[in-house]
């Protein structure tokens, strides 16, 4: 178990998602893309070093790296470093195994906008590059990444920015799955006022619903956040309503995995019902993004695919045994939609926008 | 693991719990209280033979039986096991004894009233009897224990027939927690329509929301449903917003812990969320009962003392290892009130109920 105090403080110097260089066979250094195993976590910190396709691919898979913006940064850091080992001095080769690597990467998990929008990103290089040599273009690659790393950084920062003039020194929070560092590079989304606040001395108590079936709000939310030294406190996500009942909850902070132009929020499983719930007891209802998570192409949240993830999550995952009896069904959706008439408002990098959300999310630059 | 059919359809020839006899040390008969082990389920089918005080609170207390009404039946039971074993001719010594174990046993769980109902309904038979020798005591002991389970046998039969009516072939339900035949003798409350129907050929589309921390609804009423052979799908508690709102919830059915004058229900850790939800999607939201559960003592759910349970039960109770970081505040409820304006309509054993509740639930005979 990791309960080192000093040891535990120590999660937050990391970023979640990194570029890495290891020494290759041939003693040169390779890139590699260093993610921090989340599903290990809070029982064990490790650190995994990927240059590998599959590898990539299936630590997205199984969310070993989640969460939207980190699954961007990793699909970003990732591409890299399989384009740098792909071993051609013929760009049309190169193109080739590029595009054959990112569609591979792309079809991880299906709802997240970050993860093509990262690599679609990448493939913007190629295309803009095709008079260069492949090194050069690796090279390009290689900025681009860090560029896609530091932005969203710097992202989460404004977020938490923006957040903290929404809430004061004592609230009660409530968060639902993680969209905090571990979801992002640094800072969070959802969590980065909370982690911002925390800095400058501001104290919250903070509900993290444990968020089934992969209990990311159990395992990482309630990690990151008392790693921080915050006063956090885990609930079933059946018990958000009596939380919000006592009134211990001043505001609702949760994250994004793909918002349509009109503001509709797809998000973790659990997220729509809790806002219909914030909004009987009156609690705003803030949901938290960086604008590469907005996707103007799709028009409202029932364009969304939601991923339905294997049943045995429900059942299996992580128990002794399967609690479940034979030869029942099992309904197990990833994520559902939140209208946009249940959001109070939506806060990215460039401010806090409230309704009407189309005309608002048109207003950020690059959007429209 | 509990897999054959055959022997699966076999659960519902049991009652949940049952005055047994066993042979005692001097040869002859001695009473027992038989409960299958609900704690083991779904992977296991025990049952226990229980004749000391102290095994029976605990069967309480660990939930190896639960369920208001299963609790009731298993206290007035129990008592009676128990006072059959008291070794006395004397009426006061047996009646100090007697009090001392039903004090003991009530202190068991706090919140379902027929707990202290049942032991308050065999302590009546006492102090109606101080003419009379303790043996006679003891047989008319036996008979009331009897009367309470043959009571509830009947109750749930006629909350079954009245919950009947509202539902048609095909309908699809959600519950939460168990109320089925697992939670009472036979049949169930807010499950005695399902199995009462599923007897006469219909056919429901039942979704269980698990219930954690404890599961009763993906151990318990998903093992009870699919032995009936009833179509069941099991969900997390966050998933049941997305399932309404797909459409293919009917009609909400749920059990109740203690009922106040008022028509509030104090019923498993996520009804009234649950509620709130349902009357978001305009689904009726049924609460199934015995009489037995009402306390006409209670004005409003407000007053109804709400048990918290081990915060272990979320952190770590069935799994492999804890999942949460150490150190976590954890706030676990075991119940919450659901204000009576949240519920359609009252089902009991007199029929069904509708606004204003304080005014129908003063109609029940014996609670006026």
């Amino acid at each position: 178990m990791f309960d080192n105090k000093k040891q535990r403080s120590k999660i937050l110097e990391f970023d979640t998602v990194a570029l890495d260089f290891a020494e290759g066979e041939s003693g040169d250094e390779k890139p590699v893309l260093k993610i921090i195993d989340q599903t290990k976590l809070p029982g064990k910190v490790e650190f995994l070093s990927l240059t590998e396709l599959e590898e990539i691919r299936q630590a997205i898979y199984l969310l070993k790296v989640r969460g939207a913006p980190a699954i961007g940064v990793a699909a970003a850091i990732g591409i890299y470093v399989i384009a740098d080992s792909i071993d051609t001095e013929d760009f049309s080769v190169f193109t080739a195994d590029f595009e054959a690597a990112k569609n591979r990467l792309a079809s991880a998990r299906p709802t997240a906008v970050n993860l093509c929008w990262a690599l679609d990103r990448m493939a913007k290089v190629l295309q803009d590059s095709c008079d260069k040599s492949v090194q050069t273009v690796k090279n390009l690659l290689k900025e681009e990444a860090v560029k896609i790393r530091d932005e969203d950084v710097a992202a989460c920062r404004k977020i938490g920015e923006y957040g903290l003039s929404l809430i004061n020194d004592g609230d009660g929070i409530m968060t639902h799955c993680n969209a905090g560092q571990l979801a992002t590079v640094k800072y969070g989304t959802a969590l980065a006022p909370i982690h911002l606040g925390r800095e400058r001395g501001y104290n919250y108590k903070v509900y993290t619903n444990e968020t089934r079936p992969l209990l990311q709000g159990m395992r990482l939310s309630a990690f990151e956040l008392s790693a921080a030294g915050i006063d956090t406190t885990v609930i079933c996500d059946n018990m958000a309503s009596q939380v919000m009942k006592k009134g211990w909850v001043n505001a609702v902070f949760v994250g994004c995995d793909r918002m349509a132009a009109n503001g509709d929020a797809c998000n973790k499983i659990g997220t729509s019902g809790l806002a219909i719930l914030a909004r009987h007891y009156k609690i705003p209802f803030y949901v938290c993004l960086p604008a590469s998570t907005i996707d103007m192409n799709v028009k409202t949240g029932a364009d969304i695919v939601v991923e339905e993830r294997d049943q045995a999550e429900v059942t299996e995952m992580w128990y002794k045994e399967r609690m479940a009896p034979p030869g029942v069904k099992v309904f197990n959706p990833a994520f559902d939609v939140t209208e946009n008439d249940f959001i109070t408002a939506i806060i990215t990098e460039y401010g806090i926008i409230r309704q009407p959300y189309d005309e608002g999310l048109k207003s950020i630059p690059l959007l429209s």
